[in-house]
């Protein structure tokens, strides 16, 4: 085994070891509440001193950046695959809407951060954090500029369309429940069904009934 | 001057100086985050000794919780007056939804409670602050499912639709700057516009436009 394949077999295990970290934070912030958690609480769950737990990540707030930023790249990830995909901006919406209940129901612990401490968490001190969620915004502002552009969308600021949009979604983590009896799909679905009925010009199905 | 006016006097200058440590308050829980003020703070701006503060109020989180209810019974108060017009529930949904941001545009430091603490101020110690908040859901609630039995709304779960309204509308806290362009009553309207249409029937509109 020559030393590149040792540095490589650390970091991979450091890179589970922070993983593991991870996700114990996000079990205890969403048991707790993020105030409520130390640092001391953190390194207790995974058996490690707070000093060792240190060499891993940088604190209790890096810990919530870096849990936020993984649910944020998912759901950019997504949108970027959307992106690519030949549909309409409709189309385009709904899948992205589905996706995005559905990466929510799968993060419940990391988006209830979202909700409960991104106040604490200012753009100026996570850039990178920031900018992952305005290109995300930016992405669904661009489809709605599209489909009004076409005629599509009846929406006389696309800012406020997307907000409602965004607003809505972000919402669920507040109500939803993985024990509950709907399903992320069927809340998936049923939002991109009100949500894009919402946004659609009804002129243009007028016209579409009238061609 | 008899002994009940006097207790009557003392009572407005005590409800008064109330009034005064919330406002207060308000403005501290904005700029700083809830977690971040201490009473001493609080009872800094208004000129009290933190033992003085105490006798207005029990501690800060009873602030947070009557900053709370001042705005959710405001927002009830709204809902029952709209209740009683003799109006469609689309109409009734129309009128509360630029109400709801109104309130929200007037109280933004309250609001932004809603979202920062509400995890913090559980349902069985306040209960009355989450009775307001259930009657007010309840009301919309009421209003959609009576659309939907009347046929003017196409919703699969009354529950999933109410949700998606309400977090559209409480989003509206966490971006409406009442320095920015866009006015609460713009706002308002608009989402009134795109959530209405949302869960309106499409069939229903088709059936009147052949009738």
């Amino acid at each position: 085994m020559d030393m590149s394949e040792t540095v490589s077999r650390l970091a991979q295990r450091k890179a589970k070891r922070r993983q593991e970290i991870l996700q114990a934070a996000a079990q205890l912030f969403s048991q707790r509440g993020y105030d409520a958690t130390t640092a001391d609480a953190i390194a207790e769950v995974v058996h490690l001193t707070k000093s060792a737990l240190y060499t891993y990540v940088g604190s209790k707030e890096e810990i919530a950046v870096l849990l936020l930023e993984q649910v944020v790249e998912q759901l950019l990830h997504n949108a970027r695959e959307i992106e690519s995909e030949p549909v309409s901006p409709v189309d385009k919406l709904y899948r992205l809407i589905v996706r995005h209940v559905e990466v929510i129901g799968h993060h419940p612990a990391s988006s209830l951060l979202f909700l409960h401490s991104e106040h604490i968490l200012s753009a100026a001190q996570y850039p990178r954090l920031y900018a992952l969620r305005d290109q995300y915004e930016a992405l669904i502002r661009q489809w709605i500029a599209e489909g009004k552009a076409a005629g599509i969308f009846d929406v006389r600021d696309v800012r406020i369309a997307g907000w409602l949009m965004l607003g809505s979604l972000n919402w669920v983590i507040r109500w939803f429940s993985p024990q509950g009896t709907l399903s992320t799909e069927s809340i998936g679905h049923e939002y991109a069904r009100i949500l894009l009925r919402g946004l659609s010009s009804e002129k243009k199905e007028q016209q579409q009934e009238e061609a």
